[in-house]
């Protein structure tokens, strides 16, 4: 059982679990943090964090388990691995992948979880470092409905749109939906933009305008103002999105869907990766219209 | 000078210039009213416009002319003709294109209304017929300050969000950038949709979740419902959304500015007028990927 004595094990402290943790200690509980490289992670401990210095230390601590990690093969080793999550967490412990990673090896983790007697969620989040930083993300919930009642209290120390989309994958599957629209929207800021400045507009006041009716969006109110001072920092990765629109190309592929705005995206994006940009955010998809 | 006496004329009562010229008649303005098809104004004799039988005969009454067209070959026609608006309208009076029209027929109409010693102003809407009707569109306005501040009280009644953009042609500018984002996101909107229910989750349920989140949108928000009712009447015609389409491309093109995501876009839209569906809305986008 969950409860605030539970002890929460975080593994992957970057950009968006730096915020999560945070929130999870504001919440009053006890975060065991682990990293693969060490120096992200130091700052937590100031903050009240444990480190430990492998998964399986962190394991036998901890009730729940929370991964948000950078690659579908980050995920699988830290789960799947002899010295990773499965393999060494109590029985009866939760853990909750919070990646955003394959659809087909959440089942897969769900699947090992549950021979273990172990509850598995995947939970991909939308939101960005503000989002995590500020304990606003929508989390999107695959797996058992026990489970997901059972973590909805440290869920909504972290997020505000916490939705159990179904069986396990669920998460991901919704986490991909997510990400196609934003791979369309991306291109449309940027070039309505692009447009803005050729024709001889002030972008500023085309955004006062454009801002409030139908063109009206999250990406271009987020991004167009980092855009227009050349603010080109990473909320979100190129490189974390591609593997995103990779995945999701796969799964559509899988099911015989053609998505083209989705694939124009892709191409575009990996035209940053071959001119590496790909440590900036997503907005820098700008830098091919100028 | 414009007052509460003056007398405004509109030319074109589709279904955006009716919820306009409601509008303008609530704020206690006389409104001369003609449209090609003349069936379509009737109604709004019984609400107290005024119909004319020819744009010369509206022009001798109005110290304002409002212009709501399909096409830029209609604002051609309507302001250039020998018995349209500019060889017709009094010294000294304004005129407004609303339509979604050319730039650079903007900037045509307004030196020629100038030779004429008539002040013109080219103010291209957002927020479609719900917008119209309830008051609270979008307007993107280019041309001088001062007939910009003159008709500000006649714009209000329209609008909420009402921004001067620049010179002659701006607000047509301004509304290419609004569209040229549309054309991504309705992409993307529908490509989620589709992945959604490939993927066989409830697409319901995704929406509560990327709703909210970094792939939130007008378009999102207004169509994925419909779409999920089979719903395509339209707000806005697929063949208005492709003449607008085409207007962006060929600015786009004379500027030098490839735009990959509004081609793609106009080359979707496209097959779906090749199959005879361009009285549908621009949701009816989702069409090609059921």
């Amino acid at each position: 059982m969950i409860n605030k004595n539970t002890k929460i094990g975080f593994i992957g402290t970057g950009v968006m679990g730096r915020g999560m943790i945070q929130n999870l200690l504001k919440g009053g509980y006890s975060v065991y943090i682990y990293n693969r490289t060490k120096e992200k992670a130091l700052p937590l401990i100031e903050k009240g964090a444990i480190l430990k210095n492998s998964i399986k230390e962190l394991c036998k601590e901890c009730g729940v388990v929370i991964t948000m990690v950078g690659y579908p093969s980050d995920v699988e080793e830290v789960y799947l691995n002899e010295e990773g999550i499965l393999n060494n967490i109590k029985p009866k412990s939760y853990v909750v992948d919070m990646t955003t990673s394959k659809p087909s090896l959440a089942k897969k983790i769900y699947s090992k979880a549950k021979e273990n007697d172990i509850f598995s969620l995947d939970a991909p989040v939308s939101g960005g470092d503000i989002g995590a930083a500020e304990g606003t993300l929508s989390i999107m919930v695959g797996g058992d409905k026990e489970a997901f009642d059972a973590l909805m209290p440290i869920f909504e120390l972290m997020g505000k749109n916490i939705v159990l989309q179904g069986t396990a994958g669920s998460g991901q599957h919704t986490k991909m939906c997510n990400q196609i629209a934003i791979a369309s929207n991306i291109m449309g800021v940027c070039e309505a933009l692009s447009y803005a400045k050729k024709s001889g507009l002030d972008p500023k006041t085309v955004l006062k305008s454009i801002g409030a009716g139908g063109a009206a969006s999250w990406q271009l109110s987020a991004y167009a103002p980092r855009i227009l001072k050349g603010d080109y920092a990473p909320g979100f990765y190129i490189k974390h999105f591609v593997k995103d629109m990779k995945i999701a190309l796969e799964e559509a592929s899988e099911m015989g869907l053609t998505t083209p705005a989705l694939e124009l995206s892709k191409k575009l994006y990996d035209k940053l990766i071959a001119d590496g940009q790909e440590d900036l955010g997503t907005q820098a998809l700008y830098n091919l219209y100028k």
